[in-house]
């Protein structure tokens, strides 16, 4: 099948796009449990899954590897990390959940009172009952975060504080997938992978980068080549900008995926320029699915490595509900419950549509641009005159008035204020009956 | 007296504005009984009545002739139409109303029953008491329309059926009126002509266009040459192209006239690029008077022809309630009754308004550059300061204020939110004061 | 201290924001009473005043001296004027306020009937309790201005009328202050001065203006010139621009103060382009507090002459709530009490950040542009991850992400939506840090 038709079948109903949000949903919750970082075991183990379906190739940088201002930090891995009271019970203990250990903390063997340890743990006042997730990969330091409730039921101890951890040299670890095309120019699609154990951010994303990835890789041809990456964020993109400048100039279109199972509708967040083809294809397809389309800032995910000055790349980010607008960002109530099989089956069959408008949009040229062409004759007009046209004649007409060789399809959508599928099937119709060609 | 002369008459109640819309309405009644459709007797008999006060040329196209991708159709004339119960009662007859008939039906001579019949019976259930407007122009078919009430209460039958109406090879006829001007350079204005008895869409389009060719044709001289067409929709339009090829480059701007007599708010429909001179002056004026500017869309009145790709002329429309937008849209609800003379008189004033604009847009250049010129040494402004000004000397100071050389006066209206017809005054009291000039 | 100095330590308390109002506000008083026109004794008062703490320079015009399409009018002077009753009491009396005498009134002493005088009397009736401000520069008249109410409870008389007024060749007089910069280029701040005891319209301009020129003063250095005008409105500043013609090649922002203290938020008018520096750098302060930004129009104050095709200066106008938009406007009750400290302040502080834009806005380059510099390791980004990024971070990041070398610090301000001063101690933080440097 062609990437149009599975759009059209998703959109139709004729494939089960609810099915597919299940099936998504169950892949997360493989790899809900392993606990990731920007280095380490996790990594590998999730990159390992990910491998069981799609040909994933492997890429290691040494650390203490320079990529532009920055150094592959050492790797870090856990073994054990718990506080333990006077009586041996583990009250707050990373093997119940990882995000109980601050990420990259170093290895600790004490006996502290509450007081002592209090600099060391994090909570959320304000949401009693999550475990809040940090991290201090580039700074030595230790640390527990816990659910406030628990802490404010904490006794003045002494505690056993116990984190059996490595930060040794080792490698930095990325996933990179490519599905050639029929040209070299290149979409690339972005998921961090660096997050433990948090659904939405962003196991949802890499859920939805390998559902395309699979989808892409199941077509006859594609006109671009894709490009995945399942990358730690921002050492691991500036790491892979630092050693793929070959890459680069190739680059059309970019897409960074995360958050796309949480509440809310589609936010596209643009490209720094704002007005690459990447931002128009997606605006598009998020504006008619009732999301909202949002300028850049420089702050949020991996968009902000590849859009910056030195390499200008036209990469916008899809996600719903953006980090730090949903409570549950970043604690552990962004669980396997508060992602949705719906809301990733919309973002998927969205990507999918942007996808769709990167391949298919043509110029095309009206053949019989002299007035209207007579549709009826062909078969592609209601017979009975007086009554208001339908979607379909609307979508071949707007096809119609606009196709001058220079005028693109989704340029057309964008003026019509109508549905670039829509308009490619009545291109299509239209092409067929001999009334428009692509442009030369 | 000058095309201004009449504008600020009519704006200011010199000249009795109501009168001139009982006067359209009256030509309207005249009009309303005639049977049209796209060819036939009744598009004659319709240019032998407007033809009494206006030079209209009539142009007769033999069917089977080609224009562009369409054939002009055989010639459709009806004797008689009506559908009569066994005891010889016409329950549906032509005769009483002749949207009844729908447009080119065959001949027919039968006895039907009611559910033989039913196919070929057109009814507007949501809309139970009127009778719609349905024809069949490039299918061979037949049928009658009714008032779904009149349906529903009709018995099995049998019927006699009688459609006494001839479709043989005969012509396509249109008028044309060329109103010379001082340049050669052509404003088009069209109103499609081969409705039947339907007074919104169009006699009153055909109103207002031959008040304005009266108008017009009344003037000592115009600064374009007008041109007006009364042709059928689409095959009368795209028939006139195909035949006018040495015109077209000479259109500067063009402007489709219907619905001007029915509800609701004037609404300007932009040219395909929107951004002609047409759409200049007519937003502009439209604006003025509360209505409503939408963007182009491929559906509509002859306007897509004019704006097809291969002719791509700047043709705007100008109605009051679009099409399909009132319920009375091409049914028997669209009578003499549902026209306000109010309306046709304030629809033909606007296109006055913008008939003002495209003759009198001048660039202009302020003679005394360097600060204000002291208006109140030539008696222009108000002895006494301290108070505001008023809406007169604002005129005058947009006037000075925007006066380069470059910038005309609808570009000042525009900018300024003020009106262009009070921006023409200023201006020549300005030339009188000598601080102003017509630009070289 | 520098200008950005001044401007940090207003908008962060560490200097007395309210004491400013509060001095400014005693300025204002110390002026109120003086009987201001376009020439004469109340002129050359004010300058005396406004010189005791600035070197302002005074220039004569002669009456007669030709100003472009203007002539310096003959100087009027006021000795005294009142209208007494039939006991000698005095009825309306300019020494009580000098509103009451209608500005430029020539000599008048006669006895006349209340019906008599009722043409040269002027009033509100919308506001009875106020009297009105009026004049008659170019016009030979007289009148007096009271209250309606007053009007009202007047018998017929007679009444002595005396208007111990002269009107005769003497000079226009401005004042002109030069604040000397690196650079020749200049930005005018210029401030009528001829309106009599009303507040708001403009002393509150003055008294921001010579705020400023005192600040300005006591730099160390500046980067522009900076020329201060205190002139009569209209004449004063068509007359100024007749005689600086050497000037005017210099000017490259200029910016008009009036009514500064009274309610509402503050309004900036653009420039007639409305795309000049002046109007990018006012917009972005007058947004940030809330304030309007409106596009040009002919009326108002000078920015009408600076602005004219003939000189076509960036001008702009700052105020609070313009003229006539409030009810005090040209009356009696634009008195002292109507001047809020505290909108004088905000007002002056506006103008401050505006200079500040025009002083400090730079471009800059990224010296460190593949993906995020490493802030952490610079101690300039917080250690532990996981939050929100604060304030002074994200500006740091708006920095980065946009100096390209051609996009200045204003142009990031605007596409951020962020502070043109946070941003501004931004790049002075990544500047120490060595990762941003002045474009070349």
């Amino acid at each position: 099948m062609s990437l149009a038709g599975h759009v059209d079948r998703l959109r139709s109903g004729d494939q089960d796009l609810d099915g597919l949000g299940e099936s998504m949903h169950a892949a997360m919750a493989r790899l809900y449990p392993i606990c990731r970082s920007i280095t380490g075991d996790g990594v590998r183990a999730t990159l390992d899954i990910l491998g069981e379906s799609l040909a994933i190739q492997r890429h290691a940088v040494p650390s203490g590897a320079q990529a532009f201002d920055w150094t592959v930090p050492d790797e870090w891995n856990v073994r054990d990390a718990y506080i333990a009271d006077r009586r041996g019970l583990r009250v707050v203990d990373f093997r119940r959940h990882n995000l109980h250990l601050v990420g990259y903390s170093v290895p600790v063997r004490a006996t502290m009172t509450l007081d002592e340890l209090r600099p060391h743990l994090h909570t959320r006042p304000d949401q009693p009952e999550w475990i809040p997730y940090r991290t201090t990969y580039y700074h030595r330091d230790w640390g527990f975060c816990l659910p406030d409730s628990q802490l404010r039921s904490m006794d003045e101890g002494p505690y056993d504080v116990v984190i059996d951890t490595t930060i040794v040299p080792g490698e930095l670890t990325y996933g990179e997938l490519v599905v050639p095309g029929d040209s070299t120019d290149e979409v690339v699609v972005s998921a961090h992978l660096c997050h433990p154990s948090l659904a939405n951010d962003n196991l949802a994303g890499i859920a939805v980068a390998t559902e395309l990835a699979r989808t892409l890789t199941s077509l006859a041809k594609r006109r671009h080549t894709y490009r995945f990456l399942f990358a730690p964020g921002t050492i691991g993109s500036i790491t892979w900008l630092s050693r793929n400048a070959d890459v680069l100039p190739r680059i059309r279109h970019g897409l960074v995926l995360t958050g796309l199972g949480g509440p809310g509708g589609l936010v596209y967040k643009r490209s720094r320029r704002g007005t690459r083809g990447i931002d128009r294809a997606a605006a598009h397809v998020v504006a008619g699915r009732g999301g909202e389309v949002r300028d850049y800032s420089p702050y949020g995910y991996d968009e902000r490595q590849f859009n910056s000055i030195g390499f200008d790349l036209p990469f916008g980010r899809l996600s719903r509900t953006p980090h730090g607008e949903y409570p549950e960002y970043h604690t552990s109530a962004d669980d396997l419950s508060f992602v949705k099989p719906s809301q990733l089956a919309e973002s998927y069959l969205a990507v999918l549509e942007i996808v769709d408008v990167l391949e298919n949009d043509e110029r095309y040229e009206n053949l019989s641009p002299h007035g209207e062409p007579q549709l009826g004759k062909r078969g592609l007009y209601p017979t009975t005159g007086g009554r208001a046209a339908d979607e379909a004649v609307m979508a071949m007409l707007w096809a119609l008035a606009y196709s001058d060789g220079s005028t693109s399809l989704l340029d057309i959508a964008s003026v019509a204020g109508v549905d670039f599928a829509g308009l490619r099937r009545a291109a299509g119709h239209l092409e067929a009956a001999g009334l428009m060609a692509p442009a030369r």
